[in-house]
């Protein structure tokens, strides 16, 4: 038997599929199951080479299935999950790839039965595109996988799950719920709202001008290429992640009066001193 | 001789070098010139094939250029062109790749002698990066340029200039000098300041937590990633298109203050439709 027996992948798109693929390639897993709603979506998986075998009844494909992963939109992990347990024998590991953890690992830990694990992971490693036609073995590489286990994790089970991220390539970092959601709010779910907000600003120009897209260079694409990510995955960040949102987008509107009060009294060393310094931690993230 | 002379290049930095490289390697010119006040810097571009000759005596370096390119950090534009014109025969053409017009031209036309042509022009061509170290032959290929006519300007230099960026690969506008400074405040300059507060919202979380930077994926890096761009220049393009930034800054305070009631209130159907909105409009620029 390989180190991860049979692996279930519910919701086989993007991530769950570079998962299938990785685990695949680097043979970790004795079998790779797909699971999900849309038989064609299986078959293209199957081709792809990110599953070896797809079903849409959970009765059949989680059969002696160890370790589950949940790699749906967040609005619909707990319920994946909660339809997933019955189906599974005493000591599987259930895990995911929610962008938001607290408000999840919450509803989760309230159903899921003792004989079943479960550990919250995020891989730090999304694009904009979706769907596993995007998917790629390599996708992990060299990213950060963040778990992020509560007083009630299972310790076996946080281990293996953290073996699973370094197997297919990722450093794992751990943190608690509650600070990976703050954190993720500032570092990832506020510049998506800011690149939407930015394309919004420039469609009311369009009303002004025709040709508004041929003054579009580099910047204020790379700036706003993340607006093409899933409009639902997105609605359900913002759902589940509410309050650190709004906290981020609040802190985000003070810093832009700072620099919008600078520029309008003319204070041009301050506005230097602060590009200076955005520049030297800007250029530290590279 | 070749299409356009002898051409001086003021400034052989990033864009002017890619100028100069592009010309030479198009054999549209007889010979480029580069003037700095750097001659170190002046040695590695003539290293790099960025120009032939460099002088910073403007009185060697500009004798005979029909055509004069100033590439410079926007403030220094009006001074470069004031020194250089006393050296010019006339019927000369000087240019710019200035990323904000109106002030600009206002200053260069009071000043600048009837005998001498004036074109203002901007390449939407800019990266991050800067220094002749950057320059590519290849940097105007498939780009947009503006170029900004005024009532004053000389309808040959206009012909000519547009011809040059053609020449080089460019696509040409024409477009008035302040709906220019309106536009760019909209697609360059405001995705600029936006990144930059980006960086200072993560830079005060750093008081609270170590670690940050680990839980940055490529979301938060692409949008921010103009941040590392020159800081004076950045300054500058501030200073000189004011008005129409703080413009843009009003209207993009004012979409980000819908989405912050729309989260607030917990309007998920009408998010998920800017999201969508958002979407549809960024994915048409690709």
């Amino acid at each position: 038997m390989k180190k991860f027996g049979i692996v279930g992948i519910i919701g086989v798109g993007m991530i769950g599929g570079s998962i299938g693929m990785a685990l695949r390639k680097r043979r970790l897993a004795d079998k790779v199951i797909g699971l999900g709603r849309n038989p064609v979506k299986l078959r293209r998986a199957k081709v792809l080479g990110a599953i070896e075998e797809g079903y849409t009844d959970f009765d059949k494909g989680l059969k002696n299935a160890g370790l589950v992963i949940v790699a749906t939109p967040v609005g619909l992990i707990p319920v994946m999950i909660k339809r997933a347990f019955p189906y599974l024998e005493d000591g599987s590991i259930i895990t995911d790839v929610g962008s938001v953890k607290c408000q999840l690992i919450r509803k989760i830990e309230r159903f899921l039965p003792q004989r079943i694990h479960f550990v919250g992971a995020h891989p730090i490693a999304g694009l904009e595109t979706f769907g596993v036609e995007n998917a790629k073995p390599t996708l992990f590489q060299e990213s950060n996988c963040v778990l992020t286990p509560t007083p009630s994790t299972d310790a076996n089970a946080l281990r293996v799950i953290g073996e699973m991220w370094k197997g297919i390539g990722a450093r794992v970092l751990l943190i608690n719920p509650v600070q990976h959601d703050e954190l993720l709010a500032f570092t990832s779910h506020l510049p998506h709202l800011i690149a939407v907000s930015l394309i919004e600003v420039l469609c009311n120009l369009n009303k002004k001008y025709k040709n508004t897209k041929e003054f579009i260079g580099g910047g204020f694409r790379d700036t706003t290429r993340i607006a093409c990510g899933s409009p639902i995955m997105w609605r359900d960040i913002c759902l589940a992640n509410k309050k650190e949102i709004l906290n981020a987008l609040r802190k985000f509107k003070s810093t832009t009066n700072q620099i919008e009060e600078i520029i309008s009294n003319e204070k041009w060393d301050m506005l230097l001193r602060k590009l200076i310094r955005a520049k030297k931690e800007r250029d530290s993230l590279k």
